[in-house]
């Protein structure tokens, strides 16, 4: 045996995941992982893993010297093998696998590393997550752990492929910045120069596109780390990957034709599915009426209707206020078929409704629909004149075993409650479709007003540009103006937005006003954009996606964390490293900062 | 003038680089900025420039509508222009540019953007780089510029290509990862969610990158931000990017025969220069010997000899003392057609090498090389021996009007002064070869020992292999024992360095003793290296190139801040945007730290 050290040992003549017949009595080098050892009839079999698959190798006594090696091996022993293809015995071949026609009897073997049995089992499902990023190197070697990231790159792949054709210049942006003013928390970089003084993490590289764009780019894209220091849910990390778009001389209709053109591309390289041309496109308003939702999920044949009109004078409050109320919607959601549902399914939804904010859930059975009132079964029968019982009929088109929901209330609860209510029912009822379903929302609001706060803040963010048609609203009735912002969405994930921006200072300034920012204050975080807009800055719009998130979809994950090679668990820390650690104190001083608290003892 | 917000603006029929004959006498539609506007003889020419080139527009006053929106036309306005395309008037034509052919008559305008005069003229020379840096956006709209920022790219794309097509697996490792031990100083992120715990930024993504072999991705690469909170020098930058490689069952020819294909690759599709093949490869021994330096710069033809051997009895300890230290050199730098140097030179040149440590500068001037001693001119040839003299003619190939430096020192010192020296007369005497010289340096000692720690230290990382024929001598020698580390050498710079790992836990283990690191330091800071080095890592080498730096030399600027997009100064202060700054106490308390000191004045 060579020692490794000695081995020129990429000189491999195959990959495992390649041999199959046409290497028929080749002699042939391997190398890889032991993935599995059975010892059977006074030979040795081992499963040889590389990245591209699986090969069996036999051993066999006749090689004493051999053989006496591979009795040595254990799982996950890395290996380099000669050996010589032969056809594996009839009846024992496996068509699963590229190399299952033949088997490799070892002549010669190497021990390039040895291993410790494993501190859990690759393929046992109920190994708790913590343990294996803990140990991230091994969990990594599961076959779909490994495609995940392979699909990750050829995503990116497929990106940059398509803007660079179309003329993008790829620009990196810096890491250690300014704070963002507006958004989630940032993450902060004590400065060791500049004492008491800090950089901040990009949560996006919005503004330095935009200034790119003030530069004469034109064109500009960059897949980048971005951060937020936020409390972390399923999909969220505090550090993700965007891509990152921004153009000049191109209204929102090119902006969006561009870039759902890009997906297309991205969906056809890389999971080998037609997205269709051109996607559909839903105004907010629209969505918020239809689902209930700013980024429905349209495999989901399910649609809210209003019924606030045919409700205005019945003689239940739950129904005739909301009805009657500028800011209320009334709404019912059919289910088909949905008179099977048990008492305790409906109970079960009534509380889910709740989270968002439902007083209730109101129904109607339809048991038989030719029987009028007779045929209908539900609580509130009794507060419905049977001209509105016959326009819910006919409005939401139910028919003999279907079931209407209702929902009545501020129309913001009404959204949030039918919205999930209506995801929540596609899938217990099992009825969404399969594949990809996208399409763009446009036409947001510009504002939103905090109650609490007493503000308007900005949808998607203050550089967004109003929609032309409702500027004179702006002082009168900023509720009512729509931005030139639009979001891209799949399968009810917001996977991309972007907006056209504000080019013209002064307007600029104007929105700053609105949303409550003094001038000062714009001065003081904003000056050096509001400086670059007024040097000739061009007309700009752009648009950012959630990489992990596109990655999670296509690949039929249900978190980012597994299509991110070594993700942060939720309290934002990473098993694997020990990462966020203690530090030396003269490290903090050089820093010219202390920690306020005593040090918890870390879990 | 349609108002912007209406237009299609990305309704461009050329770009101003693109307008030639071929258009002659169509109706074309341009967008970009006024680089500047001439009247002349009653007519307004507007030089209209977007990212791809110039064209110029005529405004003639028959059409007065247009005339008048063109006479309010300033520099750097944002303007859209349909026009006809016409031949320019004879002797009118300008030879350097696509469209100097041709001109467009003005026909429509509209002014997207207006723009104030601009704080300083592009391209005005004198302009301080700060003031340049505030206003980066500006700066950027040098055309030489925005051609940095394209061909870094360039850059970025022929390495992606080449990687793709080799099988590589572009993976994202964290930034928010644990604080490195050795190498320069962290920037660090306190953690919000583990009070008194921080994050650091990632030196180099090394040990993920050997994690990622382990879990048997076989090829990695990755481009990828850097950050070391270091006192700043020309070429460096708090955030660089690095273009980080990492293979398994390759060994150390393999993966510099594959990455020197990869630069051969790059500089062919981007700079279309063909780099030799096989590269040049010089030991780190033969490198010091003969440059006095690990990165050669192979342009400048001078080279450095060892005279100590001959200068071993000379009565003049200066020689006499290094020539018989273990420690110590003597060397002579030949110098062709120096003895036309002045005296001053001499002395300026003396007082070169002494920031190296170098207390004197011997030389010899070669006036008539037939006539032996007689024929030269030295205040040290009193000292020298005849045969000496020969010995050093000989050796160093000196002939008449040639001029032989001398370093006598610790070798360090030697190395350091004459290799400089070697540079600087290299450029001073206008000797260095146009184009690039790369080679590699290979067999770079694996240990350096500093006197004042008392210990020494990993020359390249303490991850890297030894010399399999050198380990008998780690624990009697150290100092003699060669690492399996090679460096990529551009023209005098280190673009590139790599190494074989230590893939053996044990070996590591080893290392990391010799490097004075303890076991319970060792489980501590690289715990989950020697753990990850238990279960079946393969046998693992990679590489690192700096782009920053890479794109420099290509593009024949001087710093690599010319083509980041938004560098920080030699104080790690951003101009532009005003970072590091300070934040809210409130952002402090959450994140439980404390400015220590009162905080300093902004300058």
């Amino acid at each position: 045996m060579n020692t490794p050290q000695n081995l020129s040992l990429n000189a491999r003549s195959h990959t495992c995941g390649q041999v199959d017949l046409a290497a028929l009595d080749q002699e042939i080098t391997l190398v890889g992982w032991v993935n599995r050892r059975r010892d059977h009839g006074g030979v040795i079999f081992v499963d040889l893993r590389d990245r591209d698959g699986m090969v069996q190798v036999v051993f066999d006594p006749d090689d004493l010297t051999v053989f006496g090696m591979a009795e040595s091996l254990r799982s996950e022993f890395v290996i380099r093998v000669v050996g010589k293809v032969r056809r594996r015995p009839a009846g024992t071949e496996n068509p699963n696998i590229v190399s299952g026609q033949i088997e490799v009897l070892g002549l010669g073997l190497s021990i390039l590393n040895r291993s410790e049995p494993l501190p859990f089992q690759l393929d046992d499902e109920r190994v708790a997550e913590e343990h294996r990023l803990r140990h991230r190197y091994l969990d990594l070697r599961r076959p779909e752990m490994l495609a995940k990231l392979r699909l990750r790159h050829q995503v990116t792949r497929a990106m940059r492929e398509y803007l660079d054709n179309a003329g993008f210049i790829d620009v990196e942006t810096p890491v250690l910045t300014r704070a963002t003013p507006e958004g989630a928390r940032d993450y902060l970089v004590p400065s060791r120069t500049h004492p008491g003084e800090f950089f901040a993490l990009p949560q996006s590289p919005q503004l330095f596109k935009q200034l790119l764009m003030v530069a004469g780019l034109e064109r500009y894209y960059q897949i980048v780390k971005c951060f937020r220091d936020e409390d972390l849910r399923a999909d969220r990390q505090p550090e993700f990957t965007q891509l990152d778009i921004e153009t000049s001389f191109m209204d929102e209709q090119e902006v969006m034709a561009l870039i759902e053109d890009m997906m297309r591309h991205l969906f056809a390289r890389t999971v080998e599915i037609a997205l269709p041309d051109p996607l559909p496109r839903l105004t907010w308003a629209e969505a918020m009426r239809r689902f209930g939702s700013d980024k429905p999920d349209l495999r989901i044949p399910l649609e809210l209707v209003d019924v606030a009109d045919l409700l205005v004078d019945v003689d239940f409050k739950v129904f005739s206020g909301p009805a009657t109320d500028p800011r209320g919607r009334v709404a019912a959601l059919r289910v088909p078929k949905g008179n099977e549902l048990p008492r305790s399914a409906i109970d079960e939804y009534t509380k889910y409704v709740s989270i968002f904010g439902a007083k209730g859930l109101a129904y109607i059975k339809i048991n038989d629909a030719a029987a009028g009132r007779e045929g209908l079964q539900s609580p509130i029968l009794k507060f419905l004149t049977d001209e509105a019982i016959a326009g819910i009929m006919a409005r939401t088109g139910a028919v003999t075993g279907d079931l209407v929901f209702f929902g009545a209330d501020k129309a913001k609860i009404v959204n949030e409650s039918l919205g999930a209510l209506r995801v929540k029912l596609g899938h217990d009822l099992g009825i969404v479709e399969a594949g990809f379903r996208a399409l763009w929302v446009t036409e947001f609001p510009m504002f939103e007003y905090d109650e609490k706060d007493g503000r308007y803040y900005a949808l998607h963010h203050p550089f967004t540009a109003p929609n032309p048609e409702d500027i004179e609203q702006l002082g009168s009735n900023p509720e009512a103006v729509r931005s030139r912002a639009y979001d891209f969405v799949l399968n009810g994930y917001e996977l991309g937005g972007g907006s056209v921006r504000i080019h013209d200072q002064d307007l600029q300034k104007r929105i700053f006003g609105l949303l409550g920012i003094s001038a000062e204050e714009a001065e003081e975080k904003f000056g050096f954009l509001l400086d670059a807009l007024k040097y000739g800055a061009p007309p700009m719009a752009g648009v950012a996606f959630g990489l992990d998130r596109v990655v999670m979809l296509m690949s039929g994950a249900t978190s980012i964390r597994e299509v991110i090679a070594f993700p942060k668990t939720q309290s934002a820390a990473c098993p694997l490293t020990d990462a966020p650690g203690e530090v030396d104190e003269a490290q903090l001083r050089e820093l010219s900062i202390r920690v306020r608290k005593p040090v918890v003892e870390k879990e």
